[in-house]
């Protein structure tokens, strides 16, 4: 059965958020194609990941030392019920990363990076030796295709003044290339200058973030299968760049 | 009166803790020196900082739209008992930080950039406004001392193969110069390959690791006045650059 994760991080739960449009367009379509059973949902914000703590630490640094140890085979290699509790909030997560044929992930920029909450999400689930094929050294998620919505205040594309100021979507792919998402599988959908109806200084740019929010609308339709032009997931394929996309 | 503000984000509360080590140190010599009433100490992942919310997020933006308003007189715009409540844990963050003199941060790298427990004090610290002087739109904060106390597993310097990787040391210097801190007024202390002594493959850099730590302490107690060669605050001096040092 295909299957989605939908990830939501934005703080602000309101309909404000462009992050959550975008995602919530996108799973709309899914649904409307893929129907209900295979969808799930985790928001970061309503629902925050808890904060790592020494346990977790302990055990991570433990099975570090034993090489590979696949997910299932953890639960017999914990020393506490510290352990037994920072295990029971972890393997959850995991195993419904694994399971996911495709994640959708909402990450907003603050302060120039992503937002606490995914950070948190991030830090637990990224346990040692949880993504590996013990027998192959394969990552076990480098079939699964992973798009990232990814709305910023400002503008931070190629040739831009703040360029370099850019550690989200740079950071965000090299993590996830770092789990073994495979380049053509991960998919990044911008929305630039969301705050120009905001912040004074940026106002007159408000016409750009309008066609840059209108452009991601789009391509978040055509990814999902509900435009015509570009299917989600798109194996093999590196669709053309826009304005808005970075892949 | 002289004042430090010190920040542990580490999820290892243990005597394990490398950042925590290094800090402890700075903050026992600081004190030392200068006795223990301007000495405030914060532990991000004990008493962790509340994750933003739309009542934090709808206020932010509504003071964008004032243009710069101080943080004293931002109490007078809130609108809600949301507000209230946002701000109520918000402010205080924003004081200690203007107040610090010297503020001295604990940040090992966890996943390629900061622990999620340090993320989460930057989005909530970072109030639209809070650390520009409204009259001359100078930084509040180009007087401040920042120390970051830098760990991480692996080694990420210049011309290693994960340099690309590092999205921590330069995330943390590209915020902190953004807030309005001096390049002369912001250090950097790594101790990197902290994880040599536990991942297998990573077993014979352990010298190498070793070095790193004993240069890092060596560098910690200089830039606290305890050694002779290097005090901090350093302003308008850069100190020579070393293998466990990016200034």
């Amino acid at each position: 059965m295909t299957s989605l994760l939908h990830l939501d991080s934005s703080a602000n739960t309101s309909g404000e958020s462009v992050s959550r449009q975008l995602t919530a367009s996108f799973a709309d379509t899914w649904r409307d194609l893929h129907g209900s059973d295979g969808y799930r949902y985790r928001d970061l914000v309503a629902d925050p990941v808890p904060p790592l703590d020494t346990a977790y630490c302990t055990l991570g640094r433990r099975l570090g030392q034993h090489g590979l140890v696949p997910p299932a085979e953890v639960a017999a290699l914990l020393e506490s019920p510290a352990e037994e509790q920072q295990w029971a909030l972890t393997y959850p997560l995991v195993t419904e990363l694994l399971a996911a044929e495709t994640v959708l992930i909402g990450a907003p920029m603050y302060n120039y990076s992503v937002p606490a909450s995914l950070k948190a999400w991030i830090d637990r689930v990224t346990f040692p030796g949880a993504y590996t094929d013990p027998d192959t050294g394969d990552s076990l998620l480098r079939e699964t295709s992973v798009v990232v919505i990814t709305p910023r205040g400002g503008t931070y594309g190629q040739g831009t003044p703040r360029e370099a100021w850019d550690f989200h979507t740079p950071y965000l792919r090299t993590y996830l290339r770092g789990l073994g998402v495979s380049e053509e599988n991960l998919c990044f959908v911008s929305a630039e200058l969301t705050l120009s109806g905001l912040v004074p200084h940026l106002g007159h740019l408000q016409p750009l973030a309008a066609r840059s929010l209108a452009e991601a609308r789009v391509r978040v339709a055509a990814l999902c299968g509900g435009g015509a032009t570009e299917r989600w997931p798109a194996r093999g394929r590196t669709a053309a760049p826009s304005p808005s996309t970075t892949r």
